[in-house]
């Protein structure tokens, strides 16, 4: 078959295939699974190695190794698969590769490794060459099974514009979409990346260990030292159950808030500015960035509450009471028939307020696992913008009333009895009740009719006080 | 270095860079978003403005900023993004744009805004130039973060092939998969997606609300009212957790029946009509449409009935009981003595009956969140074609099979017993029994194995009464 | 529009429209599904068919349908979508396919129903044409619905590199990525893949099977069949709950340190071996593939295991063994006062012990949960390298240390009593424990800074006794 005869087709595929040829040099995890990968593309690969003899039965059917000088020669685009400490043999090479791109995928064991980036490195031993970095950010393993099963984005940078052209086309054909990311200078921090460990998590994290610490100690010194101090008991072992089901649900409840707070001070912000085209404080967008990081932890902190609290009957302790009472009642005949006269009287209220309790602690937990399971990636990509924000606000906020009321109906008549402030302290659950309240109250605000009116004006692109004759010619598309 | 230097390579990314250039109407967030996202695709990027000076900080680095006029010029394709109230100012530089790919961004805040679409006012307006209708349900977010967190899938339309396929180009740089969907008079339908909420979850969420609604009142009238009219008893309390624990598994076991319902009925038609040919009716089609729905809300209730029967042994009623029982048992003790040759009787077949009913019940729930799981669409991703419909055909009817047994068992001797039928109606669980019951029958008849050869031959192709020497040319590759 | 003055962006998306054609033989589910979406990427499409003119309502709005003969003169890329046993009807057509390419889409009903592939059955019957395998692997659904909800990977084989390269062009317009797979006796293996069921599931899904049934009659013998023999009491309605919910522990925890431990092995082999470049024993590498499939099930049977032990109380047994405490206390005043000096004595100890134990379980457990969380497809792809072995490391490790700690609370100081013997077996909690124990001792030994210096220089690619002058040019990137 002449190529002539293709052509329709192949003027996008281009040139005859004994062009389409890249060279890898290295033969490790990596150069192999690329070198595996760039061959199922289509493209004929070329091995350059030290030892092309030994190598020969470790690297994937249908390339070819060569040396290192001589693999060069066979190829424009040359990956370097090999790690910082070996570049120098390079230097001799340096004519050879002169005018050839340079892909450098190396990453380091640790961040400041060395004063500059591997690229700028690279880039300083064979200066005649385009040196682009890029596909650091793909293990070995993602490049072997492919896009679909981990993430599609490879980024790279160089000063080579026609370079990096030839390194986007040659990601889009393994089924990457490649992003520039500017010049080489930018190689440090693409360096950094697979180093990062959770970078939007620490905030988050953060806030959630500080806040379980300061109600474990709070709770701990009311509870538990208190009953030491004032009745000499030992409940000690309450520390392992009773507590944390107190900070779990407390700590769940002031994150979840925490997650709405900062789009109810956005929207007062644009309010008071009067428009929408002015940058939130730097606080405001760091905190707006961390909300999904907030709210799964939220969740995490809820499900152990759930979880906590649906042992309680199987506990030592509870069903040790069970007992002392069965075995204590006939004991107590006489004082069991004055208890009666309190206690066997059904309470039709208290049955009330008790299920009502329950029933939005689970309608609670059920929304808050909706909200957990829409904000999978894979789940958000089969949403518009608008069912998106439709879940994430109204429901969202829903869940912290839910939850919010769940709280007010186990606080219950206690919020008046003077009993609950033992040591004049408030019992933990009124505490965490003061951020939620404040985040539906300004909530009901935003949402009366005439505010609604001025921020969805605003958040349409009008400005309070500016010229209308000559508008913004920017678009809001997100309303 | 020349770019014929690059040559093998550089076909595919087409020409000199000073040539790949695009221009940008609108500076506002969408503008931005996809700004940045041409020029790391390695796009040249113009932005047109109004008021260039003053718009020259807000685009993305990299991008130059012009007059519209003077932007037009510098490129062949251009986006608009800019509202639809503003796009008077495109009159003036008709004469400009003549020839120009004109890509309509813009979306609506409501259906039916205006009386024609947006694009199809551009055409109008620009009458030659050629415009596109495209990525319109890309959010500027996604535009950013990049199709990995959002859909890849970009949809456009429009009167010209080469400016639909220039358009393609691009999207397919920017890591997207352009839809063309035909000409111009498709744009209304692609501006009203992103303002869609949830259409196939319309049909089964109203299922489930009127299923719920139904059921709720129906158990209002026989638990409570009942109570209260025969007995004059108060137990309104019990509509929080008891009632709430009877709507939740009814409406769940009838959703995830009405879920497998539309399956078999299809194959008795199938077989009916002996042939595989001819298409179902609406109503029929609809329906198999949202089982994945169906599926979904059913697991939802069957969650909450989890909770609300977990959470039993600490509801306040139910502590009550237990203590009204050991405080009246000493006063009455002759009492408890007569009781004792009924209840002290450890009665084995209950302890089975009851053991079994919560087994099954579990074995359910864990079939039926394993269901759930696999309907996440990166699970769905992972699964060949015989995997999924192992696990949705064979494993759902296994689930359905366990639930309905599991119901079944918590009616037991109660279907005989004339007291179940208070006001001559029969309980909730029995009136849910019947659609998985039918459904179950259905099922069998469909794999007894007589049957079961004629679905699988009609499945190959095979027709009743075909003239078997002329084959359809079609191909069922899915059996 | 001349085509000319869209030259830049054109060279890209190639030559003048009406030869971008290509043509599907067959109109059945897969072929209108594949042409639809070929019109949709941009390409003109002529439908072959038998009965063309009865066809034509079938075909999607915009395509063509001509005759096979006709059809195939439009096109140089011929997709087949036609089932195998009517292949005969190319053979007269073998002349005008001379130098086409064909692409097979053809599936079987299941594995080696023929002697060859169908693609080279196909090339066969027409040996002048260049017969290309792939898209197989897609069903007709996910071609409509597009890559973004099915797998984006596209296999494809065949003889001729041209071919293939116009065959991945195709694919990459429609959005999905390539891999060739290397000639076309490599047909059979793609034909294979849609008929796979569960490959990777399959050795651990024996492996929990195998397990659970072990255990269960290793209890049900210890315990009911115990019981019977020794007391004859019939207490076989424990099966149901009781024993489910000592199987469904045991298994969860020997799967959970199955998951961990050819990790643990590995880690020796190459310390032991003192380098990183031997492969593994060829079962090592098979048990380290399917970690990940260990590791849910155990999730699985973690799940069942806290369901059936939220349940507990509200079991007929457990409710009616409370009852005849009830009951039979007045009964027993004498006796209950001797107790009462034994039971009614708070135990602080073992309040500790069983909140502990519960404890541990439920953080235990909500670990496991987040472990299955991130093994989710669509989680991965948000994980640097990092960041997945942190958690699957990491939090892995930690997981098994909970559980096992949870375990060994649970058996607490019964370990040495004898009567916990009974005939001469330990009960299976403590059988559950070796396998568990032994790998979080293998682990300590390997996180000894000497022991984890070492092996971290393993793995950076050191050798032991290697000339260190002569580096390895291979790059372990990923530690």
């Amino acid at each position: 078959i002449e190529c002539v005869s293709l052509s329709p087709m192949m003027e996008a595929v281009p040139a005859p295939p004994e062009s389409e040829r890249v060279c890898v040099f290295g033969t490790g995890d990596m150069g192999r699974s690329l070198g595996l990968r760039l061959l199922q593309a289509g493209y004929g690969v070329v091995f350059g190695s030290r030892r092309p003899h030994s190598s020969s039965s470790l690297i994937p059917h249908g390339a070819q190794v060569l040396g290192h000088a001589a693999a060069s020669q066979s190829a424009h685009l040359i990956f370097i698969a090999v790690q910082r400490e070996h570049y120098d043999f390079l230097v001799p090479l340096a004519n050879q590769l002169k005018g050839k791109v340079l892909v450098d995928l190396s990453n380091n064991l640790r961040k400041n490794q060395y004063p500059e980036a591997n690229a700028e490195y690279l880039q300083s031993l064979v200066p005649g060459a385009e040196v682009v970095k890029g596909f650091n950010t793909l293990s070995a393993w993602s490049l072997q099974n492919g896009p679909s099963d981990a993430n599609r984005q490879v980024y790279i940078c160089g000063e080579s514009v026609e370079a990096k052209q030839a390194v986007i086309a040659v990601a889009i054909k393994l089924g990457f979409s490649a992003l520039d990311q500017g010049f080489l200078s930018v190689a440090r921090e693409l360096e950094d990346f697979p180093l990062q460990l959770f970078p939007q998590w620490r905030l988050p994290l953060r806030i959630a260990i500080g806040l379980s610490a300061a109600f474990f100690f709070y709770l701990l010194i009311r509870d538990i030292i208190y009953a030491y101090v004032t009745q000499s008991k030992d409940i000690s072992f309450r520390i392992m159950v009773s507590l944390a089901n107190k900070v779990c649900p407390i700590v769940s409840l002031i994150m979840l808030s925490l997650c709405y707070l900062p789009g109810v001070l956005a929207s007062f912000l644009q309010l008071y500015r009067g428009t929408k085209y002015r940058r939130f404080p730097d606080w405001l967008d760091r905190w707006m960035l961390c909300r999904k990081q907030l709210g799964l932890l939220a969740l995490g902190f809820a499900f152990l509450h759930v979880l906590y609290t649906l042992i309680i009957p199987i506990r030592y302790y509870v069903r040790f009471k069970a007992l002392v009472l069965i075995i204590n009642t006939p004991l107590s005949l006489s004082l069991s028939q004055i208890r009666e006269n309190r206690t066997t009287q059904f309470d039709t209220t208290t049955a009330w307020r008790g299920d009502s309790y329950l029933s939005l602690g689970i309608l609670g937990f059920g929304l808050y696992v909706l909200l957990g399971i829409t904000s999978l990636p894979s789940v958000i990509n089969t949403l518009s913008w608008r069912e998106f924000s439709f879940i994430q606000s109204k429901l969202g906020h829903l869940t912290l009333l839910l939850c919010t009321a769940h709280t007010y109906l186990y606080g219950w008549n206690r919020f008046l009895s003077s009993s609950t402030y033992k040591w004049y302290t408030p019992p933990g659950y009124m505490l965490c009740l003061v951020l939620p309240s404040v985040v539906l109250l300004l909530k009901l605000l935003l949402i009366t009719p005439c505010v609604d009116r001025t921020i969805t004006r605003i958040r349409q692109g009008w400005e309070r006080g500016a010229d209308q004759r000559n508008p913004k010619d920017s678009q809001p598309l997100i309303p």
